[in-house]
């Protein structure tokens, strides 16, 4: 039953579009309209088990979005839709919701966040500010809710027996009553919440949250699951981990590629900045039993790039999925007792510094790739965002679009820096190569080369 | 039992503000802090019999309002609140909210629309534009309602037996599935929500809707009454009355001051516009028996200022609150159809054409009131635009704080036109003193003098 | 607009009927279609100004009222309903929603009460049991509120000044969020409703509840106001007044006739066993300034008949609606706070001690009435079981059908007794026939003689 | 973090019960507290892996459970309760409802059905008209949904990758819509409930449905799933056989053993009288690749045994679990046209006939099982009713109480009747016990022998 034009009513979100956002999504080849086409084929793609982007791109050149306007609000018409969203020809409702949060965070970033000229984004309290009003916007902070967010990071290309241990971690949170958020991919995005979807059931909890933060880049590659009930578009990658690490309450880790390094630096870096030292922060890495080599690995990296103090944030927990559920319930308990003795809002964590090393926007050309210092001369949180940085490259050199094309007409990134430290990246790409975490399908080619000084 | 100082916990309405939204309403003496204290202070006053804005002065001088932050949101701290707000020490829910309102339309005004540099706000479109932001942003156009919205016009100071068939009227479309909106103040902005909330009541109604519509100059001495479940603050006059005719499905009209007088002139000056002749809305002028005469000069004044086909745009219909009630329900049947048939939304009327003249806000100098040319030689719509503003000059000289303090200090405004006109404009306005429609209490003193030419 | 076929769907209440049910709603002439015929009658009635139950006969004779099976439930067919259950030929909400109730506690009594076999009528404990089932059948019994309902006892027929002065206190009692129940029909029964409606309305409160408490005698002469929406029928007055007591969490009495009167008795009554003379019970007996002659009366009344004791159990407040609204409210704590230290539940009060003499029905024959011995030399709660029947019986001689005929057929019933108590009745009938409070229209004609002895 | 004491507040269930009803179930001993016990113990032993009843009977021993009445309704007090209820020592939300649901159940079972004399349950249409009673009161008939519930049959003790295929399904059937009611128990009776609450996730579908039907005699060895959020215990297998017809809109059966075989010939028995031959009613029989064979045995058992008709009744479908759910959706389609057209309700199907020998309660004694005539003279549906009295049996000698003892007692049941049936009959028990189908764990002796005459 294949459909090639589609009429799409919203059922909750959205539906009150001025005249003037409408205009702007109907002009043809806009960036807003081009922006809320791409992630909007993205969403539609959910269950699609290729993250090679450029594969894609005939499928989508064929599909269209249009916005229309109706008595009772907006209606999306869509061109040459992906099938893997429709059942028996019904778009699947999540799907649906989905397509309608793309259109608010396209439509709010541009308007009211990169054209309104209230926020500076070359200062660093402005893009904090920016990030709340885009949450705010997308109804994600809910000010009656206790902190219950474990945020789960991991690997979008993994085996099936850590997928089967992310479901089972998914599902020992939901029975304890926590929410779930993620990146909204696949693998170890996806099994946390079909996992907590379960223990939801077994609660009878109706109001489960399954949270999903993305960006226009990896959305393309990382579909959103339909289970995500809460989606939030952030304009770009340190946005959306700026929003990671405020709303969440806890986090988890799961074995993953280059993409859940980039998450460790980025949080162990903030995490260790003088002014957020006071300030819990629950953090887990986990596995199943066949992952503690490479989670040891990672740990010794952290170790070696970051030191003991670095260290200290995290626990690891081998194969034992209720024992993380009870680490992540005990650690929020803790957070939600600080909130409250500083009155601290429960919904954003305004009291952790980031400073700007981290929130400006990094383009991963091969001049600023090469040019990243990767120095323990440096201090440490300096070097945790270099760190950040390199591994945000070979992210982007993986499977977005613009750092593809570059590898492709530049070759590999160089990366440089001392050599205690580039060995234990050697380490770490090595064995996510051979685990094939880099990419879902493929032999894979390496975007970067190691470089030590 | 008096209270001289309070912590507000909101209920259900913005309790999700960002760190520097809390720094700009704790700024004691900024322009934000301010306007929030002031219609804070008109919301506590609700019920409170008086119109007088300068004898409040010492009450108001002693009041103060903060805001805090706490884990679950933001809490509202009052100091010396008037005591109408409480029963038996406890703030009236409905107040309580209505505080809240004021912080989210203060707030949102001024970060998003005057400081955004997104809107021109010379420009008419952009005007619109903005009034439909206000609008949305404090949730007042809901996609799933079907057109039933009843929008009440009339005096705060009525006699009795006007105010008692406001609420016959109020119950009469309550029991016919209209909701009601209205300027929120006393008398006939009260008496049709309190008769609507009984005709909800027998309906077993339990989503009826009370919309206040109001803007921060008027406000004080028109305290929105608690039954008011949705509130909403445009920033001035001509932003509140195109609020008040693209939110209507058809208007209902009391006997009135010159407030009523001004907004039955924007309303009929924009409806005679060439490119609005086509466009159903339904209009009823009514009051009790008493009233005949009166309602009739208005008529009249109609007739001679903007001539008959002005006039074939309401109906007249005296003391008779079922027949007001089943027209309303009529008429608002064929907006429905018409806004189907043209894909228009049910929840706002782009589809009217107003044009700058009735959008630009009019600010009542002595000079600018005596440059009004009200001559039958200026085109229809211009007319009514000018008569619109004479009379919205009158009521700043009545009960607004800007108007009575020019009065004082340079005597009445001089109202210059044509004979015919300003003859009927004088009987309405010897009417409206000798009726009591001016000000709630003490002798009237006209604010104005007309010079004929 | 008149209709005289009517199909009607429930929108909340019992939709599931089985066949059988439906069956025996189907039977004309059956005990259970005339009874359900007859107080679906008076639930259409709403509205209309006579309870002279005979003239409306004709009327009555032509209505007609069948059940049908449909897919998603039943529906009802009304044959010649009476046009004030109408809006524009749409039936009230309220009153759809009582016919439902009629159909839902007429088959649960008949089936699970009086034919089932479960209960023995006439044992004290079962019937106490059985009031308990209907009440829980009605769904009126919320295990999830806290104490907050104040019953509402008076006249149905009463002057303008009374009833709103009814509606003030109703409007207090609704704004300090107590929820309101009356014997459902005009007059003191509805005045409390609509000022709590508004009272609610003001507080933003959508919760509220209108509990009517009926009985099929009563039911045709004081029909259910439509803001009534829980609406419980019980089989008899006996059991309706048991009802009302073991819900109420406090009691306001206003000026009344003879079944206020009977209510005051038969609470007094039980309250004056011993074994409830620790357990809280708010009762304020109220009215406007013009009452307080009467009141005064009603208070030296209950001296006489059945002491001191009896009269500290209630305050007397005279105009002063807020007083009265406070002085429930504070009642109310310490009842809520008795059951929380006796384990008792907030939504039935077990604790009460009500004896047989109370419960059982009495039948107003002439015989019976002639028989009450109503003297001093009785124990005191006999005393007032005996008055609390002598007044029933006239209730029935002024409204009920069975009461009306016998006193046409036997004349007058003849009270006898004791002096000092039938002196004080006779001044309380004489002024109550006086103040019209007998009858809503008509000259009346006593329905009694006293005699004494 | 065991837990030896434990106090249970219901959150949405039965709080209000009588204090005759709390006496009853207080009194330790009587069958109403006795079978409340055992049925609360299964509910609370969900995920126990065990179904061999007699080996918990120590634990089960320990077992206590008492009610207390509190201020705002009843509480549980449970004594040794099984852990596998509890996560860190709360109780799961889903059980803690099941146990109110028992309660419910067994109270009204005994007082409104069983004592109540208002049913004759020798009398088919009584025994009818109570299983509607039943489902009514614990308000799983709906009036206020389209016909959507697909009950899924099969067995308690299932492989890996049978279990894994009625995941798969339930997934496909919640996408559609579609709820799911099952036995519910483990195996079969668990993996569509899970598979199905995933798909309600994609759909973000809220209100999905988990309809447990069960009965005391084999709750304990089928401890309901908590997913389950409507569970209804019927008194007897009779009973709930019905139940689910009635209830259902469409049938799915997977491999199964005794007891599915016992269901599939109840249904098709019923569906065979002449009367039921227009009604619609969708059943699918559906298994992985690796069950064709056995699945296609059964089938040649049902042709040989009730003949084609019978046979026409379903489909088979293997290994394609998208082809299921698309088969119930068309066919419940045609359920719902059906009921339309004939005004039946949706929510129980009164129209379809069950006579008597399927109504009436089968003590599987030794001498009841050897007198059962299978023999192809006999009429089609009452050849179908002994048949399935044969199979009820040899699921009560498999795992209930008075089976097992019986077995234990006097050896394995006698089985005679036709060769022609007995032979096909052996063939499918042979290959139950062969797949591990009669009980979960342990080898398994037959409790039956064929005898073919």
């Amino acid at each position: 039953m294949t459909k090639h034009y589609e009429l799409i009513h919203p059922k909750t979100h959205l539906r009150v579009l001025s005249r003037y956002e409408i205009q702007q999504l109907r002009e043809v080849g806009s960036d807003v309209h081009e922006l809320v086409r791409r992630c909007c084929y993205a969403v539609l793609s959910a269950g699609s088990q290729s993250d090679n982007y450029l594969e894609l791109k005939e499928e989508f050149r064929n599909f269209n979005i249009q916005v229309q306007q109706e008595d009772r609000g907006i209606v999306l018409s869509l061109k040459n839709p992906p099938q893997s969203a429709f059942v028996d020809g019904e778009i699947i409702r999540g799907v649906r919701e989905q397509l309608f949060s793309v259109l608010r965070d396209v439509l709010y970033a541009q308007e009211s966040i990169l054209e309104a000229h209230r926020f500076d984004l070359n200062n660093g309290d402005d893009i904090t500010n920016a990030v709340f009003h885009l949450l705010r916007n997308a109804n994600v902070l809910k000010p009656d809710r206790w902190p219950n967010l474990a945020i789960c990071w991991g690997g979008h290309s993994i085996p099936r027996n850590e997928y089967q241990y992310t479901k089972d971690v998914g599902y020992q949170l939901g029975l304890r009553g926590l929410d779930v958020g993620t990146g909204c991919g696949p693998g170890a995005m996806k099994g946390p919440m079909k996992g907590c979807a379960i223990g939801h059931a077994k609660q009878h909890n109706r109001d489960g949250r399954y949270i999903g933060i993305t960006e226009p880049g990896i959305i393309a590659t990382e579909a959103p699951n339909p289970i995500v009930n809460e989606l939030v578009i952030l304009p770009d990658i340190e946005k959306r981990l700026e929003a990671f690490i405020r709303l969440a309450h806890g986090i988890v880790i799961f074995p993953g590629g280059p993409g859940t390094a980039e998450e460790l630096l980025y949080l162990l870096g903030v995490l260790s900045h003088p002014d957020n030292q006071q300030i819990p922060f629950p953090i887990v890495i986990t596995g199943p039993t066949e992952t503690e080599d490479y989670l040891r690995a990672i740990d010794r990296f952290i170790g070696t790039a970051l030191g003991a103090t670095a260290q200290q944030r995290y626990q690891i927990i081998i194969q034992d999925a209720e024992a993380v559920a009870r680490a992540m319930k005990a650690g929020i308990a803790e957070v939600e007792q600080y909130r409250q003795s500083s009155n601290d809002a429960y919904f954003f964590n305004w009291a952790l510094t980031i400073v700007e090393d981290f929130q400006l926007p990094f383009d991963p050309t091969h001049e600023a790739m090469s040019n990243l210092c990767l120095s323990k001369s440096l201090p440490g949180h300096e070097l945790a965002a270099n760190l950040r940085r390199a591994f945000s490259g070979i992210v982007a050199g993986n499977v977005k679009e613009v750092g593809i094309t570059r590898v492709q007409e530049h070759g590999p990134y160089q990366i440089q820096g001392d050599k205690s430290i580039l060995q234990g990246m050697d380490v770490l790409l090595t064995a996510m190569v051979k685990h094939g975490r880099m990419k879902i399908s493929g032999d894979y080619t390496p975007c970067y080369e190691i470089v030590a000084r």
